[in-house]
């Protein structure tokens, strides 16, 4: 799949559609429509078929796509065929529910090894793990191998975190700092902003409101504010 | 505002300046260049001052936008202006990271409440609140009057909960369940799947490695496989 670059958007609807594929295996449901992963996925069925059409053909007319041999093809092209170890950096509140997120598992993506650089937490078991020193990093991961990382610590301490990450190997980085990474070109970072989702549902939600009591206010005759 | 919808890719990037522009007021720092806020937003400067030409005249040529004046209006903007109050549902380890989160004061977003509806929880302090039966959501929060809820419960419990947030006025949910919630046109949803952006990530990183693999065996000699 090298140099057949799959475009970022793709590769997130890939991952949304894995999530129902896994939902339906778990719920023993052999085949789906591209009707129904539209109704389980939020995206229309159009743009799901397009989506797989750039990989080969799927689906049987009449019978729709096989729940089994779809997870298989998306599996193959997102690399979660084989299990993908992952380091969490952050011992923290955050962390502690990353760590015991029931749903890794289904991904083929397992929390290996556990960082912090607070003392008091460095050899504590935490979930089914025991706290490590950050600044044991590389060595750890010179024998786990994994490419992914979260970094769950506060926004101060994340660029240096991200920097012991790259030198150790890891090449994919989920953040959850509210803060920018620099890393080299070929280190991806996805940012998870929790203020910044909060902050456009707050435009929205207000601006709703207002649309709101606009429209009551004009079918009560007055003017709109 | 209201009439002139802002696009959401500009919302979001409008919530990273204003990251940006609150750590540089706490940072004792009154003006930034568009250059500056390029190096810290990873937006570049001029995408920043095309987004800030959609509201108005900004900045003095030479010395750069004032910190305050900018926070002051992109707080507008957003509805980030006055304190807004969030619902939290889901008292588990999630909910714990979200309520201890030290960073939503500064973007004068509060947890006004809490709920479970794990009867060992309800009662139970929460962070500085008490945790609520989310059968009683509605009630609570007619006295609250929050717009905004964040969803950390899991993916079953997910759009029972959006049903009942809908029902108590709620108008924009941040979701962390790996499930599409159906809520009516007037409600907003942000999802947090860190099942896709570590999917995503997957993709990436092994890409990353096997191109590099491949270079390294193109630059030796061999053929790259």
């Amino acid at each position: 799949m090298t140099g057949t670059r799959v475009p970022t958007p793709t590769l997130e609807r890939l991952a949304i559609y894995l999530r129902v594929l896994l939902d339906a295996q778990e719920a023993g449901i052999q085949t789906l429509s591209s009707q129904e992963i539209e109704e389980h996925s939020g995206i229309s069925a159009a743009q799901f078929r397009k989506d797989l059409s750039y990989f080969g053909e799927f689906g049987k007319p009449g019978v729709g796509y096989s729940v089994p041999d779809l997870i298989q093809c998306i599996e193959r092209i997102l690399h979660l065929d084989e299990e993908q170890p992952v380091l969490l950096v952050g011992a923290g509140n955050l962390g502690a529910a990353l760590v015991n997120y029931p749903n890794f598992k289904a991904h083929r993506l397992r929390i290996a090894a556990v960082f912090d650089n607070n003392y008091v937490k460095i050899g504590r078991p935490f979930g089914d793990l025991v706290i490590e020193d950050i600044a044991r990093v590389k060595e750890v991961n010179a024998k786990i191998g994994a490419r992914l990382a979260i970094i769950a610590v506060p926004a101060h301490a994340a660029q240096e975190v991200a920097d012991m990450l790259v030198e150790a190997g890891i090449t994919g980085i989920l953040n959850f700092a509210p803060t920018v990474l620099r890393v080299p070109p070929h280190v991806h970072v996805r940012n998870v902003s929790i203020l910044q989702e909060l902050a456009v549902l707050s435009y929205h939600a207000v601006e709703q409101s207002v649309a709101y009591a606009d429209g009551q206010a004009t079918r009560g005759g007055k003017d709109g504010v």
